[in-house]
């Protein structure tokens, strides 16, 4: 049944990268913005984060088309104290933002301990884990905050008004790729219930409620008028409701409700906030941070515990990075369209 | 069947507090450390949270006499950097510690937008709620972290390593009482496995195994050689993982599965770390933080979320300030013979 359409083939991280910069720019953005969201969603692509690789690519490209985002945005930093950083994403993506941004955030945590970013006016349309990453391969902690399109229903309530609002985290290890979470607080990730419609799977139980509040298994009935649950029940819901203070109300930023795209049919980037808090563990008595965190990650594998958070990222990763990385021959044609190569 | 001995009777929270502070001092802490003992643990019975209230006297008491904890500590609180603070309980409890430290804390929060106290050398035996309430009511927003004692399996593991590793979060709401949550990142809370074994009562599936490592409903079985599950499942794990990086090694504290008390027969506070962030909204955009804290909490309700975070403690709270803080006269006369009054 496979047809040749369907065959993988294998693409360079570097061509990837320069494919999607292509399509980013002829869509509307400006050449520095094509190349960091390029470098973003090629990542994700390497890393086997399929939700948020080139399955991306139409919906950045809708979005840009309708008016809904301002891909040419020039972020405004402001140094708004010692360790506070305010940036104004001018309606464009939060990546470029936090691109501007990030120099002087490691270097305010190095000062004084901690220092934070808060991101508004900005769009985020991405996987969180590259944007706390970084800060870990330079010694850091970082945690992220980032909040989306109101399609969860907060713990008892009845309908949707929370985003899928992940929470990042990463750590230095000694000797090894930092330890690196990023998880939706909803049940499941928006992308994997777009991609499970996509593909006419059924979830299991406890994901989401169709348009009448109403349990379902059924992707397409959450993606039309119905929300997602929160994963671990109030608690879930709870740390939802944090995010939402914490990348929006603390950000100056919209909640995941604020916003209303109705006259930018095609819209599909939610236009919220995003929180960075970065630590610099070389200050205090836990110095010894890396060492520590690789002495507990020896401890979980001892315990029974497999496979530890990012592992399997990284392992892909380093699969893209020997033999390029899987793409099927209809997505590289449908990716060459949209740069206009064909 | 209900004796005398069960029956309720009121006592005020000041009365309540000074008896505590007597028990504290009477078995071996100073004067200053059995006043924030005794303030905390009225507090939690005020409050209703009963699993942190003078239910956890009997083990403060063991503890003390055990020679596990130092109940005349004088934590030394140093200035690591403009938005770090170091604190050594020097082996006594993380709350005289957070105490000698929450002025300069939230001066530091002011100053740079953000801080940090990062505790270490400590034990911490209570509700971690009092500890980030406080900071809201002065219009700031406080995160906490504390890890316990190796008693919850990492996801997919076998034996138990993680504390139940609670986050505690606080905000202020323009016009009331501040938003705060306090939830274990295990399935339920020790204190409630105690409860439950102490009333004979059968928990829900998925909260615990036993000491083969098996699914069970016995909170004894759990108690004994077992453990609990972590809230979520692999993501619950993941944020009891991010506590103890958090709580022990960024503070230079005991991870979870550090410490060993058996030389202490009777010790049961866990001698680990606890770091606390405090962020002022008022610096950037977000600026007006208490406002948007009240239109997301009215979003919440409007969406049927009946009970928000928090309120079940001031409705209980409001209740034992009127009539006073229901105690059964059974654990009254309890109380005060252990403060030497019978």
């Amino acid at each position: 049944m496979q047809s040749d359409q369907h065959q993988q083939t294998r693409i360079l991280f570097t061509d990837l990268s320069a494919l999607l910069a292509r399509i980013f720019e002829r869509h509307g953005t400006s050449k520095e913005v094509a190349a960091i969201l390029a470098d973003n969603c090629a990542s994700a692509q390497r890393d086997g984060s399929d939700s948020h690789g080139i399955f991306r690519i139409p919906g950045y490209v809708s979005t840009l088309a309708s008016g809904w985002v301002d891909g040419k945005a020039v972020p405004e930093v402001t140094d708004a104290a010692p360790g506070f950083i305010s940036a104004d994403a001018k309606n464009g993506f939060a990546q470029p933002a936090l691109a501007a941004a990030k120099d002087l955030l490691a270097k305010k945590a190095r000062a004084n301990g901690i220092a934070m970013l808060a991101i508004h006016n900005s769009h985020h349309f991405a996987a969180l884990w590259p944007d706390v990453e970084p800060f870990a391969r330079e010694g850091l902690v970082a945690l992220a905050f980032v909040n989306s399109m109101a399609c969860v229903v907060p713990y008892g309530g009845k309908h949707a008004l929370f985003g899928t609002n992940p929470i990042a985290f990463a750590a230095p290890r000694e000797g090894h790729d930092p330890l690196v979470f990023d998880l939706a607080t909803s049940a499941i990730a928006n992308g994997d219930v777009q991609i499970a419609a996509r593909e006419g799977k059924q979830l299991p139980p406890g994901y989401g409620v169709d348009r009448d509040g109403q349990p379902t298994c059924d992707p397409k009935a959450i993606l039309d008028g119905g929300a997602l649950l929160t994963f671990g029940g109030y608690k879930g819901s709870a740390l939802s409701m944090m995010v939402e203070l914490l990348a929006a109300a603390l950000t100056g930023g919209n909640f995941s409700f604020d916003f209303d795209w109705k006259s930018h049919p095609g819209a599909q980037t939610p236009w919220t906030g995003q929180l960075l808090i970065v630590i610099d563990p070389s200050k205090g008595a836990g110095h010894n941070f890396a060492q520590r965190t690789e002495v507990l990650v020896r401890q979980m594998q001892a315990a029974g515990q497999e496979r530890q958070p990012g592992d399997r990222r990284y392992h892909q990763r380093a699969q893209s990075e020997r033999d390029g990385i899987a793409i099927s021959k209809q997505e590289l044609e449908r990716l060459q369209d949209l740069a206009g190569y064909s």
